[in-house]
């Protein structure tokens, strides 16, 4: 089971929480450097570290569009699509947890949890680290903590992020200073798919930004807290909803066009995504859960949905056909 | 039963027909030159003359939002509306006939019917007329025929009209050369409401506009083939919608806007109107009927809307809203 399909703590105001680990094999060189005959040595040493409960996937033998089906659905980074060496995917039902191989760093362990699960996500992916710990030599300084090939992951290694749903806090321009506020506090705000992209759909990564001369706990903890707050700023700004007419307006008509349209563009959807999220939030929209219109964040992107649909060369238009139908079918 | 509510001949594309004819009273000025107790002598005639088979409907003690609804029912002009002087409107469930008495001429009958039904209505109005003749002293030459208010409507003192719904040529910009030819022909193409009106939803009044040198029935024959080719044409293009993905979306989205907007204006109403009668005629929306769809054309409307659902004091903003139920509600 996918994360968007599992229920989750507040999941309101937090679609997903996500934890990784930056790890490197002592010895090696970072990926970036490595030939291409230590970089196979070192994809060995990870899949056997982390033996037969995980899958391997050698993203090199990938199509571009499945590459970017996994890009999507956010299970590898854009760097790890973009990788140039060996590289590849190790994942594990069971764990819940991923390993990126030869992405910036030898590994990336992540794991990924609908709502707000930070702790929760934090103590998978700790458990895997356990494993790689116990079988490789983990590049690791008394002083500098575990050693990575950017400096900014430095100490803990550890990114944890949470992605917020916050379209009361758009609406009402609250974005922009809460914004500045984290920055002060170490922390990052981002759009969905990470660095530099634009917060389509109300959708916002928050993530820390410090990983040296702090713990993982400490990290965990003051993120969770100023979420919490954010949560809450969110719930309260969405208390007028149903009083805004043309709010409620905007909301009904977007299921209108969800339930009848034949064509939906990918940025159409978002809009209409985040208005029907905050419908549902609100009690304006019934009959739609966050598990099913979360699960359409990915399966309507264009990658997965032509994937999906086995129509693996559709143009933009016959995607906007897909979509619509797929809208449909999903939320029933 | 309103015309609206009846099925009728090429519905698909004619909404419906009218005929109405002038008359007037020998021995009395025409109305515009009528002193308040002639007036109300020729108002005492002619309901003398139409018996209690019809109900009289003194205008003038109604209010502004009441006349509007007549107004946008069709069942009064403008003009009637307008009218200083006593005046009113007989009416007739029975005969399927009304008369306006005291417009601009003595009395104006008139009879709309469902699609095309221009010989239909023709004949209930001539029985009506036939009432009338037998009663009154009607203003008649020999040679000008009957005599009315306005030389334009000297010899029959006939106007006969249909209501066509011509998407298709609207679209692929036919209109204007149509209205042209018309033209040439001894017709007029107006909007929904009349001169000066626009075709919003499509809709174009076609009347003749020679009443002179002609008899009614040649008149008819004349309307008649000329519309049953307009029919043709505007079904031709018809043929190529459901090919149009675009259009079909359009069509398609109307239907969702229609069942779940919470507010919708009246000239949105007549725009999703156009697309989603387009779309029953092509078989590409189901599950609704002209009839329900036509009713819309009058019960949405602005007074009728605010009568209806006793809100007479109404502003916009709540009349957009009562709009959306009242369209959910008659859709179904």
């Amino acid at each position: 089971m996918k994360w968007y399909e599992m229920q989750g703590k507040d999941k309101d105001v937090v679609i997903s929480s996500r934890v990784r680990l930056a790890r490197n094999i002592d010895g090696y060189p970072f990926p970036s450097r490595l030939d291409e005959k230590s970089a196979q040595e070192v994809i060995s040493k990870v899949r056997a570290a982390f033996g037969d409960a995980y899958t391997y996937t050698d993203l090199t033998a990938l199509t571009p569009l499945e590459i970017r089906g996994y890009v999507e659905r956010q299970e590898i980074s854009q760097d790890l699509a973009n990788a140039k060496g060996p590289h590849g995917l190790l994942t594990s039902d069971k764990s819940g947890v991923s390993v990126m191989v030869c992405e910036e760093d030898h590994m990336r362990l992540q794991c990924v949890m609908s709502g707000l699960a930070l702790k929760e996500a934090y103590e998978l992916v700790a458990e895997a680290d356990d494993v790689a710990d116990s079988a490789l030599d983990i590049a690791f300084d008394e002083k500098l903590g575990y050693l990575t090939h950017c400096p900014t992951n430095l100490g803990t290694g550890m990114r944890a992020s949470v992605m917020m749903f916050l379209p009361a806090m758009t609406m009402s321009r609250q974005i922009q200073s809460l914004s500045a506020q984290l920055q002060k506090l170490g922390l990052t705000v981002r759009g969905m798919y990470g660095e530099g992209s634009s917060a389509e759909g109300c959708i916002y990564q928050i993530s820390n930004q410090i990983t040296l001369g702090i713990t993982e706990e400490e990290t965990l903890d003051k993120l969770s807290k100023i979420i919490d707050q954010i949560v809450v700023s969110e719930r309260q700004l969405r208390e007028s909803v149903g009083k805004n007419d043309e709010l409620c307006d905007r909301i009904a008509r977007a299921e209108g066009v969800f339930r009848y349209a034949k064509m939906i563009s990918s940025s159409e959807f978002m809009k209409l995504y985040a208005d029907l999220r905050l419908g549902i939030s609100t009690d304006i929209t019934q009959g739609i859960s966050f598990e099913k219109l979360d699960s359409l964040l990915v399966r309507v992107m264009p990658a997965n949905l032509m994937l999906e649909s086995e129509q693996l060369s559709a143009d933009e238009k016959q995607r906007d056909k897909l979509r619509a139908e797929k809208i449909r079918s999903i939320i029933g």
